[in-house]
């Protein structure tokens, strides 16, 4: 069989213009922590995230009454309800609620990569169920790692490459992106002791001098969650696929 | 002893401005084809090159007399004396001659990087040489990858691995930049094999699809030379270091 479908990894927002064309579809990673916190949200029972660019529009949300998760470089914004960790969305906090959300990196890559035909976000906690997603969609692929201020992210590409790895297992798929090669040969070297490998990361000791670095473990959990948030009419809702695309 | 001096290595010249600082010195790397041809062409004589941006340069340099190497998108420009693979640049073309060259990505980087304290041109021909030579400036080290219009590539980012490998083996250097520590260990898995290991890249398959991959073999030969090509008052001229770094 033919394979007709592509996948790309794009490292950093800063060069999407490469990658993007209206017909694929992308997944939008961001490890530490915003992708694993939307995940998180939707596995405790949000309703909804809106996810938002500027530190102003996240403001103007506050004071119409919203619950907001906003921070900057690891630290919650003054007017905010709470920040960028998983561990902040709980169940008490978010079941049924629509939350607004603006990060320094993720949140940016999502709004960026609407203009292609779908975009769903990927963590490793729903690494199989965003990967098989993807398949199921039958187009080309691009993943987009929201890095660090437009700089290459160690543990976005890393999570980039496993979900190459997953969907290129899948007969239709191919790739002839150095990015996507790349990604997929450091996940294989990573892999095998993932944890020790990310703490040479550059956030990883961003996090650690901050103190935030209580999420690293949780946020390289893999396929703790079926769900899979996706960006609809300005909004993130979390859906399953009930069908495996295996 | 504290190491002093940090390496970095920037994936893409679109993120360059992430990177540069006017204290750095920087080795632009462009394996397949430009910083191996120039490489070449001091190897053969040269006595300077002249690195240009633009075809309306590099044109206007051709009416004034001067030996032109031009090429986009790997095919010779119609005005130009040859294009840009490193067997072109041949004794009895360059040995005591000025050459101005301009090509799709090589001499952009080489041109931007030209912020910093001083440049440097990289390749696997001269490795080990101008490793040595940032050793001996005692700065912080950028290695800037020209990749493929504005996309990362896997054979520059290879090579930018190779280097920052020999530099950390300095007692001086050190890096907490995620994508030096992705290039050492994507080195890591491409050196027991390297022409193997590069059949994979994009620019690999460009060439084999333009009838130019006949340079592969030779780009990829390590130390063949000592000659540091550096950049100063515009032009490109060959230097050796007579004493190592190590």
């Amino acid at each position: 069989m033919k394979k007709e479908k592509k996948i790309e990894v794009c490292f950093t927002p800063a060069v999407f213009d490469c990658f993007t064309h209206p017909d694929a579809v992308v997944i939008v990673v961001d490890v530490l922590r915003a992708t694993s916190a939307i995940c998180t949200a939707f596995m405790n029972g949000a309703a909804n995230i809106i996810p938002l660019e500027t530190i102003e529009e996240a403001r103007d949300y506050k004071s119409r009454g919203f619950l907001v998760a906003a921070e900057r470089d690891g630290f919650v914004l003054d007017f905010a309800d709470f920040g960028n960790s998983p561990f902040n969305f709980t169940k008490e906090r978010v079941a049924g609620k629509t939350i607004v959300y603006s990060t320094t990196n993720g949140t940016q890559a999502i709004k960026m990569a609407s203009e292609c035909y779908q975009v769903a976000v990927g963590a490793y906690l729903n690494l199989s169920a965003v990967s098989d997603w993807a398949i199921n969609q039958n187009r080309d692929v691009i993943i987009l790692c929201a890095g660090w201020k437009n700089r290459f992210s160690l543990e976005d590409s890393l999570l980039a490459g496993a979900i190459t790895e997953k969907i290129l297992e899948h007969s239709n798929f191919y790739t002839i992106c150095d990015s996507a090669i790349a990604a997929k040969d450091l996940w294989s070297v990573a892999k095998p002791d993932l944890i020790s490998y990310i703490d040479k990361a550059a956030q990883r000791s961003r996090l650690r001098l901050n103190g935030l670095d209580d999420v690293i473990d949780y946020c390289h959990s893999i396929d703790i969650t079926n769900i899979i948030p996706v960006y609809s009419d300005k909004v993130l809702i979390g859906i399953t696929e009930s069908v495996s695309a295996c």
